[in-house]
């Protein structure tokens, strides 16, 4: 394949297993979501967002080169913020602050589900045990984000009166981070998957990463939507 | 804790979230799976069959004794056999076959369930990364598993025309094993859990050990009993 086939395929991946597609991400910015659904999303993503700096410093210490680094170290700024109170992680507290739940506990991480931690800590292990090309790859699902953020944001204010744009700040703040990332990460693998095998490695990577993105959102179908929670999870009734 | 109320407050674990509480396993033993549903937990408990021995070499690598190595090879021989066609992932594929799967199928794990796999891939990371105590008594669902077998075999012979004694085979062979590896892990975190912290870190091992089982479970029931199959899952109809 050359680099424009390549990113083809790996726009086709995004167009058949990127999350807009599921279900609950339609329930959500249709407004169809309970209160206690959306508390659920933003109490298990949390542990999502609390480990992508963890996964972005797990690939800064796998590359030997500078300027790559200094490249990357810039994902890490976003999410841990300049100081006390600023990044992306703090404005998703802001975010579960106005859900009504209380810092430690979301911190503690200790409500949400088993599936949601097996398939963030399967991303993070992902990144420190495949190939560094196929690391940078699996962040490319950024290239889908933009799009899926503004559905989201313009839905979720217009449907729910528990949100609003403040404590929604997070998705505000993070279309151009992703731009910039994605446009970085993209022209990375152009360049480096230089061969049909390490194409298949790319395109592998991104269908990963679209899986651990999925199979959070059906952990929360399943458990809060269908209603089957499973031992030990955050229960609005509780 | 004293050792027996260690062990007490163990079985108490097993007995509010052993997956012998979960909706599939009865589903599964009352005979109202379909044999698509069957498959589907065949193919995907494949995986997790085929972990074990990978788990256990990572448990045997970080002994530092002889006798404790000894004793816990014997789960690889178990799962692994003593030749070609023998052992119980060879036991599994037995049954695999009978459900009309290829074994090259099966063994490229390529239709098994993301979340099956984030759960496995997460039991053999805590493994590999927490104490030795943690990673042995995360094998302690074992101390509940006879029973659960002996229902869900006696189960699946009454109502399912296609499965039989022979196609069942792994778990016949089991009980006796894994009622000699229980007694063992049991025997040692009674007698190394020798603080309240320490007592609380194999409980948490347990706890996450019957989450890793029930999550795959939940991930069979959302996607093949609810209908909501993820991207690149195994499909009855394909």
């Amino acid at each position: 394949m050359t680099p424009d086939e390549l990113e083809a395929a790996l726009r086709a991946v995004g167009a058949e297993r990127y999350h807009n597609l599921h279900p609950f991400h339609h329930r959500l910015h249709d407004g169809q979501c309970s209160r206690a659904e959306v508390q659920a999303w933003a109490l298990n993503r949390y542990f999502y967002q609390s480990q992508i700096p963890i996964k972005d410093a797990t690939i800064l210490a796998r590359m030997q080169d500078s300027a790559l680094r200094r490249e990357w170290r810039q994902r890490i700024l976003d999410h841990d913020g300049e100081r006390e109170g600023d990044g992306g992680i703090e404005r998703w507290l802001v975010l579960t602050d106005s859900l009504g739940f209380s810092r430690d506990y979301v911190a503690s991480t200790q409500g949400i589900l088993p599936a949601t931690r097996f398939a963030v800590e399967a991303y993070v292990h992902f990144c420190a045990e495949r190939s560094l090309l196929e690391a940078i790859a699996s962040s490319l699902t950024e290239l889908f984000s933009p799009q899926v953020i503004g559905e989201r944001v313009s839905g979720m204010l217009a449907h729910y009166d528990f949100v609003d744009e403040r404590t929604l700040a997070y998705f505000t703040a993070r279309p151009p981070q992703a731009q910039r990332d994605s446009d970085f990460a993209l022209a990375y693998v152009r360049e480096h998957a230089t061969t049909r095998e390490l194409q298949q490695k790319v395109l592998d990577a991104l269908v990963f990463k679209t899986d651990v993105l999925w199979a959070q959102l059906d952990a929360l179908w399943h458990a809060y939507v269908e209603g089957h929670r499973p031992p030990g999870a955050w229960s609005p009734e509780a």
